[in-house]
């Protein structure tokens, strides 16, 4: 349901989508074998629906400046419950306004008044029955949104509600009858449950951004206008090499995306499986990975999504083009699990422990090695044409950007700034490390992807398309960040004339390919939902037909005209 | 109605703004005297509601391209229109769905069926006592948008529909009763009524950005968010670097489009008069600056006020944040009014020209004539630290794009690629060209605002803080071109590091000003409309309000518990 299927049912997301992605996850991951008997197995069975309260009103992604309080009462053996202020609330939980009955509270544990961090609380919040809320739980809508007007976001205010002891979910820390509090072996793990859902996040945006390229390349395909030899006919737009580079690059970049979420997802999964077996030595690099790959990739497909709707000129903005529908899909997950900013400035965090690990010559997280390796080079090896040396272009960048970082934050310690305020002043500076950090992995994994063992398995003709899209790919995003790259590879103009040149013979080579390319993402007409975007190109038709349905159409004359224009125009002003 | 005042009564738009910017005006400006009287003094006093219908369903921005045509009818002395295909319906001209009664049509003039290019017609399209549509037309609201619900933009489909022969307009161009054309003096002048609402978009979007700016850096300094030190509370996120860097530079630019604006609009009013005279020397460069403006402004403001909402967090995607909406304004006028890319690839050309009249020494129009004076450097004068250096690096860039464009252009016509093809393959350097020809002007522009002979009539203390805000453009513009200087300047590693210790020093200095130099742009919150944006900073309250207001929230249980969601959860799956 999260996938195109999801889309074609329910394109204004749906009520349920947090209940599948976190509720009934959360037993299984975070949940004894009989809180997974006691929740989980209902959950699973869709006899109660949930959802997962951690974002409050005043609080966002900053975990431990959660206000919501659990005390522990020793005497009842019960959790008391309380959101103490306005700005506790929760708020934005995806189907808490009206549909679920059940869902899982983060917060600031307490026993005896001492503070003992955030931990996961299961709470009824409505009648099984009659759905009405429970006493002490004020719940409702959160109101209208940009998009994603199917999800009921919710808010949810608790006054003294008491739940059993046994509602806090123990697989890993856990609070004894005598109030002994009892610490998780990991304190990682408590992100774990939000990793699967930033994997979810980057395949789900990569979908949309594709859904949203398909339907742009077959309208350029269609839609005519001006002519390039001004005796000529209006051409397909996708014949003028200024609509061909807004559409085909977001079609590869899609594409990379999507490659890149697999790998992500693939490490998750190995990852869950050690973290089973208590091996929790990946969890970092997949953390730091997660986080990478959802705050490019929103941004990447958010920002994609919008050039690729202001390409189809007016006609765009029709909500029957179902565009602006896919970009309030896509950017919403800029914002959602762990703001990209956020994201970013983590990952910034970690290259910079992990430079400090490169000047002690130390071994680096798989993912992270490149760093290590582009540190020894005294400068880039002979630029050549090959697409290896314009991935490797992209991590020599990362490198030197994480090195220009480090040095940045190193001289702030130096002048004696604390730590913390030296990562702050270093914001700027990390994030572009960390942005490069993410670019330079989706161009590598592509890259190998393409030329990787999987390729013999391929057919040529299918090899030859697959190397024009990452051609298309490694040369535009180089081009992309290229004011890093010329600060520290010294490409003449030859260089970069030689680059342009590459990406208008690809763009060339692909034009004929775009529809077919997109084609193959093999989008039901009913996923995409959009005028401009069928598979038969029939446009002006479908567009026409949509307008014919407007309710302002359903009368000749509306009521509006005697109540207030004609008295206006008949006035005298 | 057009600037703050219309944003706070009519946010979703309005169906007479097109009445009020083009088709009272055209009258004027296109009409004769006796059309004046006839149509332009009613249209004036409101007594008829006009639009203006250019846009067809199949064609946009190329005008040559339209198909509605205008039949001269020598036994009736009356023009017939038609619009003999689907492809040239009237599609999106404001108001026209429900509002008007009126309409000015352009359409392709036939005599004798020889085409006499495009001219604009008055037509009547509904009853002005019962508002019915008139015989002939169909007419209709295209359908719901992804934003400007208040606009009922409308569609047109005529079938041979009568005018009298002196419903077109004929200051210009004429038909005699006999059937002989007259052709306008000056082909430009068709253009004239579209640079006044360009130089209205430019002027419109920045208040759309400075409103955008004002709701974020207000929210920004009541938000609190993730401590800088662990162990102090959690800061205004005003005070985290990276949230600076989202916030402040829009501001900045902002304010710089705003006076650009003013600079286009006054090189209007002074051509308009020039026009009266009789002399269109200038009509060329008002048209290419008019062209550059509306595209760079729209772009940097809508996607500026996306990064704005998107800086806002979860918040930012409430519909009572207003940010979405603000944001589906502003995007709009990327497309509307002549669609950017088409914009740019004309200035672009535009470049070119102007490029081969660089090279044979002739005078150039007084907004390109750093293009000669550019070409003239062996390379760029000494790097300094003073703002006339920075403002001249991205002259000397645009300057550089621009002879490269001309390079790519020449050598394919060297090849023997026909003019046309030569454009068209030359046109991503173009419009590269182009948009730092457009940032150029803004920076410079801004520059001479700030440091010209106005600094002495303003208090020190205002000065102080305009000449940060252009310390902050200035150099945010530099690195965010920097691929293209670096091609062209060789800046060291040391300027770099000095540019971005300005930014990071600059943002310190402004960081306590935000919010009061917002706060003098005196939108009133009626204006603003943001629960995140009030001047009193009460951010909490008002989203609670807001969402208790939701039509969700109206009953405790949901009509589709009992429906929909109890039958599926006491269902065996």
């Amino acid at each position: 349901m999260s996938g195109p299927v999801g889309m074609a049912l329910i394109p204004a997301g749906t009520p349920m989508a947090v209940h599948g992605l976190m509720f009934t996850r959360a037993f299984r991951g975070q949940g004894t074998p009989e809180q997974y008997e006691k929740f989980g197995r209902r959950a699973d069975n869709c006899e109660i629906l949930g959802t997962y309260a951690q974002t409050e009103l005043g609080h966002g992604t900053y975990l431990r400046g959660l206000e919501t309080r659990a005390d522990y009462d020793r005497k009842t053996d019960e959790f008391v419950l309380n959101t103490p202020t306005l700005t506790s609330y929760k708020w934005w939980p995806g189907g808490l306004g009206q549909s679920v009955n059940y869902c899982i509270v983060v917060a600031q544990l307490y026993i005896d008044n001492e503070p003992l961090g955030v931990q996961l609380f299961v709470l009824q919040v409505r009648d099984e029955q009659t759905h009405a809320p429970l006493p002490g739980i004020d719940i409702g809508d959160i109101g209208k949104k940009i998009g994603m007007q199917g999800v009921n976001n919710g808010y949810l205010g608790l006054k003294n509600v008491r739940i059993p002891r046994m509602n806090m979910l123990m697989k890993n820390a856990k609070v004894l009858p005598d109030g002994t509090f009892v610490k998780s072996p990991v304190s990682q793990l408590a992100y774990f449950p939000m990793v699967y859902v930033r994997c979810m996040v980057v395949l789900g945006n990569s979908i949309l951004h594709a859904a949203a390229a398909t339907i742009t390349t077959r309208y350029s395909a269609v839609r005519r206008q001006s002519p390039i030899n001004p005796d000529g006919p209006e051409p397909q737009v996708l014949d003028h090499l200024t609509q061909q580079m807004k559409v085909v690059p977001e079609i590869a970049t899609a594409i990379a995306y999507r490659i890149a979420g697999g790998k992500l997802y693939k490490l998750f999964e190995q990852t869950s499986k050690d973290v089973n077996r208590g091996d929790y030595s990946r969890l970092p690099e997949l953390h730091a990975l997660a986080c990478t790959l959802k705050a490019s990739c929103t941004y990447d497909s958010a920002f994609g999504i919008e050039r690729l709707r202001l390409s189809c000129g007016g006609h765009g903005y029709l909500a029957s083009a179902n565009l602006g529908n896919l970009f309030t899909s896509a950017t919403a997950a800029c914002t959602y699990e762990g703001e990209n900013s956020v994201l970013y400035l983590q990952v910034g965090r970690i290259l910079l422990k992990t430079w400090a690990e490169v000047l002690a010559g130390k071994q680096l997280m798989p993912t992270m090695t490149y760093l290590s390796e582009c540190a020894n080079w005294s400068k880039f090896p002979q630029w050549s044409d090959d697409w290896k040396c314009l991935a490797q272009a992209l991590q020599y960048t990362a490198t030197n950007k994480t090195r220009i970082a480090f040095k940045s934050y190193n001289e702030r310690l130096k002048r004696g700034m604390p730590q913390p305020e030296a990562v702050n002043a270093t914001g700027i500076e990390l994030t572009q490390a960390a942005e490069l950090h993410g670019r330079a992995f989706v161009t590598n994994n592509f890259f190998e992807e393409v030329t990787g063992p999987k390729a013999a398995k391929r057919s040529t003709s299918l090899n030859k398309v697959l190397e024009d899209l990452l051609e298309l790919y490694l040369v535009h995003t180089v081009q992309r960040h290229m004011a890093d790259v010329l600060r520290f590879i010294p490409l003449t103009d030859d260089h970069l004339t030689s680059l342009q040149t590459r990406l208008e013979a690809v763009l060339a080579r692909l034009r004929p390919n775009a529809v077919t390319i997109c084609d193959g993402f093999d989008f039901h007409d009913k996923v995409l939902s959009s005028v401009l975007g069928c598979y038969d190109g029939n446009v002006y038709e479908r567009i026409f037909k949509a307008a014919k349905k407007s309710p302002l159409n359903q009368k000749a004359v509306p009521a509006s005209y005697e109540q207030h224009l004609k008295p206006f125009m008949k006035s005298n002003l």
